[in-house]
């Protein structure tokens, strides 16, 4: 999610140079499926080079470029530009969508739906119901209303993948293993669920955790922990990459990540003018290379 | 964990009187347990003041006030302070355990036995078994090693209560549920199972999950995330007291602590001249009450 999630919430404006630098250096590092962009409109100036950073993604072989869509306008450009893969969004809550897309939520199954019908066979369709657990404007989200939300949207379109999204941060692993277990079961034939974390209460790799437990195989992470946003100073983007890599490397799930290149490419991100970063890993790794074999013992040790 | 694995770490002497103020106000946050120094050589300057700390912590009614101790020499030392809580550490590896308290696993083995043996009725002992899992000179500790250790320990004493803990903070969730599972099936009769977690690799909130899954309900952590070590920069102390209550809270897990008052000694701690902290709970509360109802939101999010 860096170079979208993570990208929109840094202010200076990034030369598009350096976006696609950092996308093949993710690339590089093993990751085959990257957000590399969003299709907006100019509320979003940090991504008015879409068409171009999406261009130079899909020239990485094998690399599955997911943009992000408000809209069917949006989803026309992004396929007009090559998109294979198209990001769909909405909130669960009202406010929140309200907020976000300057719509209901009614309004935004009905564009779901346009966007859905334009969609050529072979392009593949994602859907992120945001707020899905919990909104910032209205607190905890019930379950129910998060169940009834998906099952309209199913109705709509039934082979998307389908993320549940901490947008706020607050959720804490029962409650993301609750909801996603209820809606397993209620939609058993969904393509595939994934988790989007977002790391401001440092519950992203507790939170993946239970969702992985619960059945869930994708993971939206930002490399360098890139994220936040520039209104609102310490807040925090998504659960590190890097930090998901070494968890489930050393559970022994496979991701296909080289996490040594990968902390790399998170510390160069860590240094974009402007960004927010999160995440431990890579700074850990950085060190625990610089002192070697661990000679620095201070204090006793437990 | 803060008044002894978080102070140690710090460089600048905190005054005596400070030390005191910050566990009276870990106190009126709800914490009833709290390892309030350690009692052991001039090596650690830091701790010079253990009688007087431990001689204010005794005055709060109701607070177990734990001490460290690494041989029988300070445990006597501790006793004489009036201390009711001992905890007693040695490690799994040998190169740990020389180069933490300059003996070989076999002779800490011996102490533990001398200290056990001078334990008077009525003062609890905890045992703390570093390296557990993964030592910063030898790699993965492997399970059979740390459970014969472990059963030689519990022939020395058979009533105290085990910390499994994760000195170097490389371990994932995986193998923190694996070790606790082996460990509780082999030994049901322990008295009870803590886990000492440190967040170098952000895994401290996802590693506590496991432990907890896997039946433990015991938890060090540090206010503030205060730790790691003044010879080696960025080093990372236990997980964040206030992440773990955030977490627990939110899966119904009473703790006793008042989060937002925890919170606000985690940013005290924070202050300190030298502090090195951790955690992302603190700074959230913070925010979040200053941003109110959540108007600040830029970009697109879910």
């Amino acid at each position: 999610m860096a170079p979208r999630d993570g990208f929109q919430s840094v202010g200076p404006v990034i030369p598009t140079r350096e976006k696609i630098r950092i996308i093949a250096a993710l690339y590089d590092a093993g990751l085959r499926r990257i957000e590399v962009t969003s299709f907006v409109g100019p509320a979003v100036p940090q991504l008015a080079d879409a068409v171009e950073v999406l261009a130079a993604a899909r020239a990485l072989a094998g690399l599955d470029a997911q943009v992000l869509v408000p809209n069917q306008r949006h989803a026309e450009r992004a396929l007009a530009a090559g998109a294979r893969h198209l990001a769909f969004f909405l909130s669960v809550s009202e406010r929140h969508n309200e907020n976000n897309v300057r719509r209901s939520v009614a309004e935004s199954v009905a564009e779901y739906a346009r966007v859905a019908a334009i969609r050529p066979a072979g392009v593949k369709l994602r859907l992120n119901l945001a707020t899905a657990f919990d909104c910032p404007f209205e607190g905890r989200v019930a379950e129910s209303a998060t169940l009834e939300l998906l099952g309209r949207l199913l109705e709509v379109e039934s082979d998307a993948e389908v993320a549940l999204c901490d947008t706020t941060g607050r959720v804490t692993p029962g409650h993301v293993a609750a909801l996603f277990t209820a809606a397993m079961q209620q939609y058993p034939r969904v393509a595939a669920w994934a988790f989007h974390a977002h790391d401001t209460y440092g519950m992203g790799a507790a939170n993946a955790l239970a969702a992985w437990q619960a059945g869930v195989s994708v993971f939206d992470a930002s490399a360098g922990g890139l994220g936040g946003c520039p209104f609102a100073p310490g807040a925090t983007g998504n659960v590190a990459t890097e930090d998901l890599v070494w968890m489930f490397d050393g559970m022994g799930v496979a991701s296909g990540v080289e996490l040594g290149r990968l902390a790399a490419v998170g510390r160069e991100i860590a240094r974009l003018p402007g960004a927010q970063t999160g995440g431990r890993v890579r700074e850990a790794l950085a060190r625990s290379a610089e002192i070697g074999s661990g000679q620095h013992m201070g204090g006793l040790k437990k």
